[in-house]
């Protein structure tokens, strides 16, 4: 590789290679060029430091991971049908990472405790994808709230135990899809417009 | 201390102790029965195993958590009052045992992760006693519901992020309260009879 096919790109490609393979406090930039057979210089020319190249390692993965989501949330259709769609997406994603590929998903999950910003920012994407498919809800009638991000939050949390890899150990309940219909009818209940009563 | 004193209740008092000093891994039953100053076969004579003294240690940990739970499942008054303390009793407490004493905390941890049966019984009480009150709140015309038991399943799940102490990093969250908040309107809503339109 010459430094001129160098692109940050590639460089992040690799870089998550090399991290499966080595962990995170055990992978330099030295191991990355070598893996590229470039100078270190040559990486360092698009990341300052190790910490600049983790967080952008960290940005491509929750990215790569958010593309489908905001994909459904920027759809046309029925709100309902789409945060639904949406909830099991999250859910779904994140229990294949852990459980198909065990060796990334560390490497992810140490990345995860090193770019905490980054990640941070990722959950508060995720958050303003269900606020936005919830105005839309708002707009078409489906759904009621006075205010749509305290409840995108609040859906966001009250499905915690689907999504988040700290679960991991609940995901082979065999009571787990009725308990996320039982979880998913509150949140509906919570959103639907209350019946004005007729005078 | 002699054998007749020896009763069930202070092994367990000091083996928790004993637990909490050295970790359950280094400790032995021989540790526990030198501290009560009694010989291992008079433990042994209680608890026919390190397995079973484990097991009954995080039963009384686990049942001293769960008696002011029981205590307000059991009252009397509005269902929907009492779940709320409830929940928010569960969710401090929790809080108030990972934050205050992380040393005992620790201790706990390794304990549920080698009584899992005791662990997973405790959780299904909860669960009943959630059961419980929504019942309660049905009879008095608070709620409706078609199967309280997945309805309350389903509300366990939905908090998990303010009572299950792999949250802890999210506790102190400035914007806890508010989720919170938002996640018991999800709930409220959800259990809440839905209006019968009239004829």
């Amino acid at each position: 590789m010459t430094d001129e096919t160098l692109t940050p790109e590639r460089i992040l490609e690799t870089a998550e290679e090399v991290l499966r393979r080595y962990g995170l406090s055990k992978t330099t930039v030295v191991d990355v060029a070598r893996a590229l057979r470039v100078s270190h210089g040559s990486i360092y020319r698009h990341f300052p430091s190790k910490a600049a190249l983790q967080d952008a390692i960290a940005e491509r993965w929750l990215a790569r991971k958010s593309l489908p989501l905001i994909a459904i949330a920027n759809e046309d259709g029925p709100a309902t049908e789409r945060l639904r769609r949406w909830l099991n997406l999250l859910s779904s994603t994140t229990r294949k990472n852990v459980l198909d590929d065990p060796e990334l998903f560390a490497t992810h999950k140490e990345l995860a405790n090193s770019a905490r910003n980054v990640v941070r920012t990722h959950l508060d994407h995720l958050v303003e994808q269900i606020t936005y498919i919830i105005r839309d809800g708002i707009a078409q009638g489906e759904f009621a709230t006075d205010d749509p991000v305290v409840t995108a939050r609040a859906v966001f949390a009250a499905t915690t135990l689907f999504h988040d890899p700290a679960h991991v150990a609940a995901w082979s309940d065999p009571d787990l899809d009725a308990t996320f219909d039982g979880v998913w009818s509150l949140i509906l209940a919570g959103l639907s417009p209350r019946d004005i009563p007729h005078a």
